[in-house]
């Protein structure tokens, strides 16, 4: 607990306003609660959601006007992608020049134009907690959400040092792992490692179905559906991500239709088969000890194209 | 019980043999012996396996010699799909024609054109439990692992009919639910609802690995893992799979590169992604009913090209 507390005192944050109430908004009230209950918690979303967050006992001010944000000396964008980008502006007008702000949205280089535009009326760093759930909404929200998950910030030439570091001060105390990189190799990774997926399982579930028909899903395997579980993630939020990651998921897209261009020339070749599936195998094992470290290790093994 | 007990007399087995132990046979013999004690289970497989199949009780007689089949009322061939074409005619220099022989293997089409190379000597009936785990082996085998889940039988025109209704009888005291098509139209299906997923989510993880490195692969969530889970499977068995369905597999992935290409095109068109997410959702509601009932209803949606 006395790690906690100093992590915190350096960060520094007695009032922390929170724009958004959803699955990550309410587990940082939540965790944020757990974890220094001195800080001031103030949250903005509909007046349904509100009422919800105070019965957690996540909030100590609840408010469906944005201007609430204002003395708050740290405030968080928890909406959708391009929602926050849209409330950044608005957010600009009740604070200082330098009140701190961060966004949690999947995709950062959007939201980090609009607020160099607004250069002077706020800080901004642009942060990414990988953190989910099977739901959606206040009612997952969880203490432990972060917790030895990453939390990523992406500064740039003009953001000042010490905000990251209070930042990540912040955020270890949620549990996470804070972690610094561009807001262009954020966007290049994850257009990888999560947007491709889900669009991939998406198209994937779309063809299998159109295909087979309800006669062959009734054969399928439990497999296809576990495959697939993530399809049923909300649209609204797909939707933002890939509009303000067009380039990124385009080349991710390429990427994967040649590989997969190559497989179906090689389908009866047991050399090419067999490379396909120990090179996934490899990652996957790769990629389990990363996810359960939390780890970035200095990298020798990205290939670029 | 007693329902159990006459669905076995339909069958009419007396000795079974079972070729190969694995997760599939050793589940098959477990099955058996539970839904009926009094059939002699006979095993074919190597010494360190049947030493294992008889510590869990699943066999009477363990042989590694294939000649043991002799006598057996009912055949299974339990090994990977091309062990199983080459296994067929081995078995049949020891059976009748009388003899009734079927196995469990992904594809269809290739042991049942061998099979009927040696009609006369033995008759036979493709089948395909559809059923597994994330595990494989003998030490992964259950006596329920059928139960409620559909198997398919695949016989043509020179099928005799009480040999499909005997091994429905059977399977269905095993818990499954017998489901009768051609073999054509089994492989053609299983290629978009089990082969296709399979190579999709390996190559996907290749190029998610490839792009992204080990450091990239830290800030991704588990939910690339979840949905790459069956790229662990063991090569082998996708190895036989690939290589006698191959036509198949080649369509499906046709099918979903074509559908990946329009996606790519359209990444920035909200009214495309909302297609193929609602499209996606669609399907997986579908195929959660399907798959739960394990019921083959009258098919009006398969579109065919």
């Amino acid at each position: 607990m006395s790690q906690v507390d100093s992590a915190l005192q350096r960060s520094g944050f007695e009032r922390i306003a929170i724009v958004g109430l959803g699955l990550i908004g309410g587990s940082i009230a939540l965790a944020t609660r757990k974890a220094h209950p001195a800080v001031t918690l103030v949250g903005v979303d509909t007046a349904a959601v509100l009422k919800e967050a105070r019965e957690r006992g996540a909030l100590d001010i609840a408010s469906e006007q944005l201007a609430i944000v204002a003395g708050a000396d740290l405030v968080i964008l928890a909406a959708p992608v391009r929602q926050n980008v849209a409330l950044i502006g608005e957010v600009s007008r009740h604070v200082t020049g330098a009140t701190l702000v961060t966004d949690v949205g999947s995709t950062k280089r959007a939201i980090i134009e609009t607020a160099a535009s607004l250069k002077g009326l706020l800080t901004f760093v642009g942060g990414h907690p990988i953190a989910g759930a099977a739901s959606r909404g206040l009612g997952a929200a969880r203490a432990d959400l972060f917790s030895g998950r990453p939390w990523v910030f992406t500064p740039d030439r003009e953001t000042p040092q010490d905000a990251v570091a209070r930042l990540s001060a912040f955020v270890s105390a949620l549990g996470a792992k804070p972690h610094v990189t561009s807001a262009a190799e954020h966007d290049r990774v994850l257009a990888f490692t999560s947007h491709l997926p889900q669009l991939t399982v998406s198209t994937l579930m779309r063809v299998a179905g159109g295909k087979a028909g309800d006669s062959g899903l009734a054969l399928a395997g439990p497999a296809l559906l576990d495959t697939t579980r993530v399809a049923d993630s909300p649209f609204g939020i797909w939707e933002d991500i890939c509009l303000t990651n067009a380039d990124n998921i385009r080349a991710a897209l390429d990427g994967l239709i040649r590989e997969l261009a190559l497989l179906r020339s090689h389908v009866a070749d047991p050399q090419t088969l067999r490379r396909v599936f120990e090179e996934a195998q490899m990652w996957r094992a790769r990629a389990r000890l990363s996810v359960r470290h939390g780890l970035v290790q200095p990298d020798s093994t990205t290939r670029e194209e």
